[in-house]
């Protein structure tokens, strides 16, 4: 792909060793300038050392200088050893980076509950190439994903990239993924924290493949000032523009995943409902289900509204497939073959009215297919 | 199997030609006495009629005499011919038995979105034998589940009686499934209802199959006095087994299902946080891939105690699985094939003390295989 970061800002990874495929595993994110940052991260209640540790950076309020990634291990619940051992990857970073400790992020994803080999991450480090692109990181943090994700816009002068990795355990609050979107646009760290909480919850938070919430995942948002400033605004769009780009590709990259869902959701009482209706219709088992076998089954999105606990009359609501309406306060005379054809397709999406209010959302999510237990039931991760 | 119902009690069922295997599909269970009984539905916003319909029935407090089911056809997102169908297939139902309607509680499962048949039910309702056998009434009222749930328990002279239907879309909330509980033991209305809440929380609000709540389930407690006056205590023990064993049938039976999950949580700061951290994780669908694949994945128990909301602190919390203990504040060595060969059986342990107090809890559910996704992606439920 080739995307260059914004400007003041390298990035590189090595072959450490660290996946037993042998591909790239160590990964560093560097800005040549103090960055401003905002943070999101999970809610899981095992979250690991690197979470806990980001949690800590994050409330001290210092500027962000470098992030580094490993792949192929989560080093969570590695007990007290996983601590120290986090905190020495931060060290060794730091020492390559000749920065302080506290100017670097650390993240992981991969296997759970087995020790993160600190000598492959030491021997790593000063292996990795840093260069002004997004491509080698993004390749290196990936685990099951099949494909790589990067994402990118420009506003005013400035540029937004965004990088992120996904596939399982990837279900809301947050940040059920790795994503990291940095800019070179110069932002106070208090705009860029109140805005990033808002475009989590839009973007990141809406992804759902399989209702599992991961132990390790993050969401940051960096920037250097490289460029200057820009419009607030317009920035805060392109950042929520890339950042909806990553979750897209997040969703249809899910395990075992054939199709992209997409799930609007209109009319709801409030903005919160109805990104919550969209989850919920996004992460229902038995829709995902129909979906994969182009099965126009609207009763299933129905029962999974009705699940959801947004408001809702089920003699008023409106549910459209693919642009088709099928229900409208009752079934609604649709060639079910017709629909079935319209969801052969690489996306699909469905289109919900509570006729409640004026809240809107967004979910995005994945087919349930076979592929996603061979893969799950098969392999440790 | 024959079991035979309590005293005062008749059921039976016949094949009206809802289903379209032409198996037995709607059923009549009567009391010949007025009965004291007790009721919980689906919390789901999409409720079919007969839930609204028993809702009323149940805040008016009157008595209950005969419950009526179809199978096939769940009447549900039927609009308001959906809600006279519901109406008039209880007012069939006193014709046939010289009840009053208002004594005669509705249930129907099956497909929803499709017009009730009511000339079926019409025609079928003055077929059904009532015999006092729980056997065809258990046959007629199963959907996708492949085997028939009953359950009995004795005490004091009086005799409870469970039969259930489950199998895809079962999840918390009840009720999740259509159960009822039968029993000749004389108890007044307002000690049966508020031993059933809590009955129903303990039991079948524990079953987990895929985390969609059905729009037409329910649990029924009927006691008719026949047998007269037990000491309430060991007959809502009694009440309590055997919806307990019906809860492990449905979960057992769950759609694609190769093994039964039991995970039983203690030690967690209330029996709330106990119940539903082990639903939780009976949910996960890594965890239960995991579960079909026989790999003893803790991480994924671990992750999915997490997300659950249940406090516990990751450097305290001990999980063992079929007896082996896997994790105890951090990894233990365990002989990771020896605990595979142990996932190999009918019924998988997973058993999780939280370190935090004395809530205990116990949640069944079952593994996640392809023939779930089979099953659900092929058909129109």
């Amino acid at each position: 792909m080739a995307v260059k970061l914004p400007r003041g800002f390298r990035a590189g990874a090595t072959r450490a060793g660290i996946k037993p495929s042998g591909k790239p595993d160590l990964a560093l994110l560097v800005s040549g300038l103090p960055a401003a940052w905002a943070y999101a991260a999970t809610q899981n209640r095992a979250a690991a050392p690197s979470i806990h540790r980001g949690r800590r950076l994050y409330a001290a309020g210092g500027a962000l200088r470098a992030v580094v990634v490993n792949a192929g291990n989560a080093n969570c619940a590695t007990g007290e050893q996983g601590v120290r051992d986090d905190a020495r990857m931060a060290e060794l970073a730091a020492l390559r980076l000749a920065l302080r400790p506290e100017e670097v992020l650390t993240a992981s994803t991969g296997v759970i509950g087995v020790p993160l080999p600190l000598e492959k991450v030491e021997a790593g480090l000063p292996q990795i190439p840093l260069e002004p692109l997004a491509d080698p990181f993004a390749e290196a943090i990936l685990t099951t994903d099949l494909v790589p994700k990067v994402a990118e816009a420009e506003v005013a002068g400035a540029k937004v990239v965004g990088i992120a990795k996904g596939s399982g355990m990837i279900h809301p609050n947050m940040a059920t993924m790795l994503a990291f979107v940095v800019t070179d646009a110069k932002v106070p760290q208090e705009a860029l924290r109140a805005a990033w909480r808002g475009i989590v919850d839009r973007t990141f938070n809406q992804v759902t493949v399989d209702g599992d919430t991961s132990t390790n995942d993050l969401a940051l948002l960096m920037a250097n000032g490289a460029s200057g400033e820009v419009p607030l605004e317009a920035l805060f769009q392109a950042v929520e523009a890339v950042a909806q780009e990553l979750a897209r590709k997040i969703a249809r990259d899910g395990e075992g995943a054939t199709k992209l869902l997409v799930v609007r959701v209109r009319g709801a009482a409030t903005e919160e409902e109805a990104r919550r209706a969209a989850r919920t219709v996004a992460g229902s088992a038995l829709w995902k289900s129909a979906l994969y076998g182009n099965d126009p089954n609207w009763g299933r999105i129905l029962a999974a509204l009705g699940n959801s606990g947004a408001r809702f009359d089920p003699f008023r609501v409106r549910i459209a497939l693919q642009g088709i309406p099928l229900y409208a306060g009752g079934v609604l005379p649709f060639d079910r073959q017709a629909a079935s054809a319209a969801m052969r397709a690489e996306e699909v999406e469905v289109l919900v009215d509570l006729e409640e209010g004026e809240g809107e959302g967004v979910a995005w999510g994945c087919d349930l297919t076979e592929g996603y237990v061979q893969i799950n039931a098969l392999y440790t991760t």
